[in-house]
């Protein structure tokens, strides 16, 4: 099969790949319904974390199971279904916990920039449908297997409750799902921090009662103004910059709380300032997996549209420019058609 | 009168001061029932926290009222009462959320290691009791004050919930205090770490289960051995050094709650390492007037004897010794006699 390979920054290729196997006998294969790129994809790509040669891309997917390895016991060759970029058991005390993320056999996954991939550990980690969702329903679902969890997760990190204030920094996909995640969970004000009009209007879309566009100390003095000096209950830190973590700390208000799914790249918090700060933090790669099911159910009543993010469409031979297209701003995610 | 005066380092003196008087409507002055030394007074004690000229020390008091300001409402002379460190309006709204440790008006308590002392905010601050304690039950209605009302924190920031398994790092009068709490929220295990056979046996009084002497990676290998490799839901830093913060980390199973109470010292956080580790974390000057009314209640009803973390009692005049025996450890904590 033909698939997206990186080979070093900013050399992204379409070329001939050996197809998956089943390497273990927890492994599935599925044939992907589509495909798209993470902003994480982007850090390699713009150079800002090292890789050793070249690297099959693409860990988030959903499709159709079509082989499944011999102790394989609750995924059968023809569902639907849903993973997670974290590959995990679902059976181990950290999954059973909620935080799968941190699953004692975790794996991640890679090369679902394709037609066909290899998910390992597939009983822990899919999630099946009892029935075949229509071509429409594809992007939303796709969406829950990575940038719709991970937003979840930072509103949920965030301890996001009914009424609450929340801020949300950074207005990337994983931003714009945190907003669509805390209006979900009831939010009272989502004030999405944004100076990008069609992301300002898909955030208001998604939920956003009000847009600050300013940032840095200016945009913390905007927000304690909208607060009345206060700040809010909840913070999404989507962003992980150095920048965007001071910005979430100043917007929060003392004893309230931080989720923080960015990873942080340049960031150090000095013990005795986030001490006397004062807020609670949580954060991580998102234990997705324990959102699927709801998010799934969420998205087959017809209760979000979290595909809406997906704002340009490529086929997979066009997976270059899809790269370039997030690299430069151009697009939010894009997501990629893998028909044969 | 005479009080406790700190000159530098290792230079306390008992000698005269002006007597303390209302500065302002709001404050009431109030003769101590008992006082005593905290162990964050051995920060500037020991030269590790610089300080410019002589300071009337103490934060921690219990007393009656003699004297009150134009504007105090809530209090009356004759009353007994119990304030903390954290002086507050217990209005705005950071202490309406619970956290009066970051009150808008927020002032810290000083010039209590003293016969009489000037308590500021006297209404949002002091908690009066409708009755006159007993004598045996000054050691721990001054305990609340301060040292229980941090352990407490500590183990509520920790989200301590009936049935967890608890790490408590530090054995310090403020550790022994957060197994205390620990135990009163109806932890499952309390796993205290010390290696003092006086700590260790206050610490299986106050509720400790279990006892772990080793420190460092040995003291997070034999946590992990007790915890079949999963670590415990809550671990409560009562220490404040880079060497207790990394043991509590290790400590600390994924989505698991650190409360770190310790004021930092030469504790650095990086932010991917904290990200990947994945430990909500919440810390800070202990919001103590949030709790006061009820571990006052819980002394008064004989449910807790905090005051048993005071093991040594001097007459104030000899506040000099006190400092000296908690510097070098022979005392866990002191408290001072105050009558004239």
């Amino acid at each position: 099969m033909f698939a997206a390979v990186m080979y070093g920054p900013r050399d992204v290729r379409y070329e001939k790949v050996d197809d998956p196997k089943i390497l273990k006998p927890t492994d599935a294969i599925i044939k992907l319904s589509a495909t798209c790129i993470c902003g994480s994809d982007l850090w390699p790509y713009r150079g800002l974390q090292p890789q050793d040669g070249p690297k099959n891309m693409g860990h988030e997917y959903c499709g159709v199971v079509v082989e499944v390895g011999s102790e394989v016991r609750n995924i059968r060759p023809g569902q639907f279904v849903v993973g997670s970029f974290c590959l995990s058991d679902n059976t181990c005390p950290h999954c059973r916990f909620g935080f799968h993320s941190s699953c004692q056999q975790i794996e991640y996954m890679t090369g679902a920039q394709a037609p066909y991939a290899r998910v390992p550990l597939a009983d822990g980690t899919l999630v099946p449908m009892n029935e075949m969702p229509d071509a429409e329903m594809i992007p939303h679902m796709l969406a829950a297997s990575d940038v719709l969890g991970t937003g979840w997760y930072a509103a949920d990190a965030a301890q996001v409750r009914e009424g609450n204030t929340v801020v949300v920094v950074g207005d990337g996909a994983v931003g714009l799902m945190g907003v669509l995640a805390a209006s979900q969970m009831g939010a009272g004000r989502i004030i999405a921090m944004s100076r990008h009009k069609g992301r300002q209007k898909l955030a208001r879309e998604f939920g956003a009662t009000e847009i600050v566009e300013e940032r840095g100390e200016e945009g913390i003095a905007r927000i304690m103004e909208l607060t009345n000096g206060v700040g809010a209950e909840s913070v999404l830190e989507c962003v992980g910059m150095a920048d965007s973590m001071r910005q979430a700390m100043g917007a929060c208000r003392p004893g309230g709380t931080i989720g923080y799914v960015g990873v942080p790249h340049g960031v150090t918090f000095d013990g005795q300032q986030m001490f006397f700060a004062q807020k609670r933090m949580l954060g991580g790669p998102a234990p997705v997996r324990r959102f699927l099911p709801d998010l799934m159910n969420r998205v087959m009543q017809g209760k979000i549209a979290p595909g809406k993010v997906f704002d340009l469409v490529l086929p997979i031979s066009e997976v270059a420019e899809g790269y370039r297209a997030m690299d430069e701003r151009r697009a939010i995610k894009t997501m990629l058609r893998v028909e044969e």
